[in-house]
């Protein structure tokens, strides 16, 4: 019998966890009122920190992918930092690491990015076995990191499903110290669990992709879902939106934050709804 | 029936293929009489050069992370397109591209290191579905460059498995023009084909990881077979040696370049071996 616990608050939720980025997560997102992430995919650093400053009061998380950044320094980390004690939020590299334990940890702790030392929160896709969860620990776990499996995706024709993703969750249960949760689209307690295992306190912080108001796909593949659907409908924690909210004009700050400023106050009402339908 | 492409000369395969990426990786082979690549994963940039320079005459393809370079500079390219004349090789930028075909794209041509603008062949996970290879195929088809999709691991408890390989040998054989062929442990002809499909002219390049002389494993899940196993027990056209090489010493070139002289060696004793069982 799996656990519910997106029926909790996410203050409760937060003593599940012993790991700290998880910890912080659950504390953020109910202090803040924000299950919201913003995904910000722009090739220049400055049209990243406006963004982030725009979006920045309506957040819990902020999703990055600083490997597209063509004038990324390692000075803007600081430009990050700062942002992020301004307006009480966390990082995501959305790195997907995939490769062979080896090679990971160098990827995460090293390189002009050097992701371990700045990212709360990584991820990373299960398919190469748990080395790779060996590899990111021992880079992440002495700096208090968590990271998150890809049990699912929301493109078209993904492979990650059936077995795959019971074979990521199993992969997680092993690594619950640095491994905290999954991108996925739905709830993953109980998922794959042997028999006779117990997975009655089990919980996962899930966060989701894949989210819009009005746009339904892209031409490369990208689906789509609402706030409350993924919320409420099917149990995710955080709701990641990017294009949705900057568009396609980085430097439209007043309406990027008004934009996000509304799939906050959708994705809240949709958790609130949820932790009161007990 | 699928076909046998491996018993074939690799010049005559050059022929099978229209992609320009994998036309010159054949003509390599068949011109420097080698089948070796030579993976190097160091942090610093004079290190690699090094070890580049000294495995330089005896491969056909230099597997990079450029992402693990702590002191990556784009000025470093033009180095490394020095060696690659000076030694006859191509390079494959070992990314392991793994989300929806909007980010890929953007993670392929821009940030700090624009892989697409030097690196001829790169590699993409299939777990996406069909999207990746549009995004990919959105920046490097122009510049002829080609993608190798990973259809199988080499590490502990892989989840790149049975109907997971089989989705993925249906995504190249859709795009042929630019998914050249597989990181694999095996031949992929005629894998996966629906029912009345004619593969009977197919052909996929090979490249295998996880090749040792005499290491078993290592502690991170990676497992090892020889290059004869590889080559002519599993028809693989490229075998990749990282470690094997360039041992623990970035400065021994003496000795990284007599190991790497050996596997070449090697290998091309068992591709002749190979084409002349017939």
């Amino acid at each position: 019998m799996p656990s519910y616990p997106h029926k909790q608050t996410y203050g409760a939720r937060a003593l599940n966890f012993t790991n700290p980025t998880a910890k912080s997560i659950f504390e953020t997102l109910e202090r803040k009122k924000s299950n919201l992430a913003v995904s910000v995919d722009v090739t220049k650093a400055e049209d990243l920190l406006a963004i982030i400053d725009a979006v920045g009061p309506y957040v819990c998380m902020i999703k990055t992918h600083v490997d597209i950044l063509d004038d990324f320094d390692f000075s803007l980390i600081e430009q990050l930092q700062h942002l992020s004690e301004k307006h009480d939020f966390l990082y995501f590299e959305d790195r997907k690491f995939a490769d062979i334990g080896n090679t990971v940890a160098l990827q995460y702790s090293s390189g002009v990015h050097k992701i371990a030392s700045w990212s709360h929160l990584t991820n990373a896709h299960p398919v190469p076995g748990p080395s790779i969860i060996k590899g990111l620990s021992s880079i992440g776990l002495p700096l208090g990191r968590g990271l998150l499996l890809l049990a699912e995706m929301s493109t078209k024709g993904s492979l990650a499903v059936g077995e795959y993703t019971e074979a990521a969750v199993r992969m997680a249960r092993q690594h619950r110290d640095f491994v905290v949760g999954f991108i996925a689209q739905r709830r993953m307690e109980g998922i794959g669990a042997q028999a006779g295992e117990d997975v009655t306190d089990e919980d996962f912080l899930i966060l989701t992709p894949g989210i819009g108001l009005e746009s339904k796909g892209d031409a490369m593949g990208q689906q789509y879902r609402t706030p409350r659907e993924a919320v409420l409908g099917s149990g995710c924690d955080v709701i990641i939106v990017g294009r949705g909210i900057y568009g396609t004009d980085p430097k439209a700050v007043n309406i990027i934050g008004a934009k996000a400023e509304r799939y906050m106050a959708e994705g809240w009402a949709a958790y609130l709804e949820r932790i009161a339908s007990n």
